[in-house]
């Protein structure tokens, strides 16, 4: 990450903490308490770590305003109501002092009805399509494809090589990162008599709201004649397939590898671990948690924690899966229980 | 989707149905029963959508021929024999106004011993290699990378950012989706007494048949010395994962996230549902059908339909699935038959 | 693959093996046995194809030092100690021989601050960021993208529209397939009181080191603030994710479509099969094993092998998920029981 340079007393400052120790130490980089190194800032969050502090290499840590020291400290150290916070304001901060991309590279190629914002980053070998519209402050990386009639808001990203098909919305403040799919056609055939597949055209598009995250090679798929729709808020990360026609609702979180099937309309404020399957036309409620390769058929009401695949609740599921280990023991004892009754 | 406008008397007539109510209504989009909006145009398909007409927003809905109203309806409508085919009859005529890409862009970096049939389109920033050969009417759309040798028939459609490499060879009449990776290499490697791994070369390609639909950011890698083969008609969706040498049978349905390991063979007309796994080496019969989340272990006869990890057949499965919850309490019951009949 | 045609002599003289048959039969591909065609060679390594030979259309057919012919061969033969080795070796001399790529396109986008090596093909489109350095013979095919600051050493390929965010390390001879990317953020989140989530800015990179191949569309995610490391030796197949702050040991294999959560330290000489999870911040010790879909939440041993979500010793795990099937029978026996006990 960055290497500038502050003072133990600058960043206490930023950060609106007090110091112990020499508040001139110089702070190149942010470290761990455990792999310290000098010129290192180590954040002690986890009580844990706390041994580490009296022999970390890091030149200064963060502390919680708490902390009492049980001996001589090898290091300065900041005290803040809570570190973690800290930790994540530090690096707000320092995001604050990346280097910003500017201007519209020659080498793109933007359709001369294309309306492009002011403050815009557009790099090199971006294809802008007929119509597009990029609002302000957006930053389009290199390589990206934008559709004919694409329209993005404000202060978004795109990473390299995003791909947008025709038609598709973006909101603002939302952030898409390298190789995700936008508004691929949806998975829809018709078998005839002799199963050969005939396509139904897909001809809607994908909506996605303000404030979403989208990762890496994530491919949301266009609806068949209206919308896809991701709400403000959403977050979803690497390599996970939304198809034709769902909706995900305002601020839920979807871990990476999850496969959504067609039609499905998740809720708000959910939480879908890693490698999650949803069976097409199914129904979440809002706050619904589902653990790591849950497989979901049926329709989980408001607030339920479900895992296991076919879903459970999670306390019976829990309990279930913990307990599939014991399904060889179980034949055995039943066979001996059987034999011992027909004697 | 498309915002032309035609007739409730237009429509009619392109997909040979009767009207009633006023057949100047215009309409200019296709929308939900549910959802309605005014110059909307639904469908009713689904039997429990039927009380929705009596309220509906939209200006026509399209009803079964049988269709018999209990009260006065707020919309005009079209008769047909099958509004589910009208539904997909529709959206191809709306697919076959879209506009059409033509042209070879200028900055599409295109080998001088390439060969470009008729009526192509490549798009902005292509790359295509020596000897690539592209047939009539096919579009190859932005950013897309065609390496040496690559064969290409008549009427494909590439979209944005599709990579394939050398020496594959695409039929006709295929659409494949952005980011799809065609012939990377197989995952072959020979571990030494060091457990260091030695590649052994990639040197095959992939072979797609006509009529084959790839979903976005699929791959499907090259054979390690021959052809990784998808017949005609296969369509799988996206993020799913062909391995080195495997062979997909005819009109084949593969759905999002799958994994399919090296030198599997899948029969014909089979249907993967989301996330399945098959093992290396697995042959599965025609007409084979897989739950999602399945793991296939072990070779699938003919026609037989399985589920689970590992795979059963359905029936047996699903009752397995199923009962899983159940272990918790078998425990204990056994528990408690193992005590009385200690007594 | 290479039509290059040598004799079987050439072929023998190669690989260090004697002939039999003509020595001047022509050999232009590499074959099957079981699907040969003339002009092939084919490699009997397991011994079931041996009846083959007797049939085969192959025009020549490595085989063991040991073979005994039962009949006259129709094809030539070259015998060799080990055949699976001589067939890589065969690849490996076959790779040699494919076109070099060289020298750097001109419509490459490269900043004037990037140092390029000798040896250096720079395809057609590809982006190369600021302070970018390139090493010696590293081929960075067309569509690429390499953001500020990335360093690259020698004799890698990248292939065709691979995506590097900034400040990211690889080392040498590595291998990055299509549409691989690599340092995007990690999923990094902190929701408010209301459920809005903000975002953890993820400023440290991927450091990936020599001899590593990633496969196409696979994502490693920078680190928070310090390293993602992928060590020496390391092989990824396709559409797998590795999340942020992960540590990948020395010559560990993980097949495709695997999702590695946050944190997750993995050991050398690991094999993880396809489709598997591992829960963020678990420890994997060296040499271990896990089945396909196999779901990991707790540490593993070194040298352990695990199977089953969650995790079980291979043993016992493939014992339990084989008897899943047996749960409702085991209902039926246990309500039997309890119903005789009851009399």
């Amino acid at each position: 990450m960055t290497s500038l340079k502050f003072t133990v007393k600058q960043i206490a400052s930023i950060l609106g903490g007090t110091t112990e120790g020499n508040p001139n130490t110089i702070i190149h980089k942010i470290t761990k308490i455990d792999a310290g190194e000098e010129g290192g800032l180590a954040f002690l969050i986890d009580k844990k770590f706390e041994p580490y502090i009296y022999t970390t290499v890091a030149s200064a840590v963060i502390v919680k305003d708490s902390f009492v020291a049980e001996k001589e400290l090898p290091c300065a150290i900041i005290r803040l109501e809570n570190p973690q916070m800290g930790l994540i304001k530090l690096l707000q901060f320092y995001e604050t002092l990346r280097p910003q991309k500017l201007g519209v590279a020659k080498s793109a190629h933007i359709a001369k009805t294309a309306k492009i914002g002011n403050g815009v980053y557009i790099g090199e070998g971006v294809v802008v399509g007929e119509n597009v519209e990029i609002g302000d402050n957006s930053k389009i990386h290199p390589l990206c494809y934008l559709g004919d009639n694409v329209i993005i808001g404000e202060e978004n990203i795109l990473y390299a090589g995003v791909k947008i098909y025709e038609n598709c919305v973006i909101g603002s403040n939302c952030i898409l990162h390298s190789g995700a799919v936008i508004g691929a056609d949806g998975f829809g055939f018709m078998p005839d008599e002799n199963y050969v597949y005939e396509k139904i055209p897909q001809l809607g598009n994908v909506i996605i709201e303000d404030d979403v995250e989208i990762g890496a090679n994530t491919c949301i798929d266009c609806s068949t004649f209206s919308s896809t729709i991701i709400r403000k808020g959403v977050k979803i990360d690497n390599l996970t397939q939304i198809a034709h026609n769902c909706e995900i609702g305002e601020n839920t979180v979807i871990a990476a590898c999850c496969g959504i099937a067609g039609s499905v309309k998740i809720g708000k404020n959910c939480i879908l671990a890693g490698q999650v399957g949803i069976k097409d036309h199914t129904v979440l409620g809002d706050r619904v948690i589902a653990g790591s390769q849950t497989g979901i058929h049926r329709n989980v009401k408001k607030g339920d924690k479900v895992i296991g695949s076919p879903a459970l609740s999670m306390e019976k599921g829990l309990k279930a899966l913990g307990s599939i280990q014991f399904i060889p023991d179980l034949l055995h004892r039943v066979n001996e229980l059987e034999k011992k009754q027909e004697k």
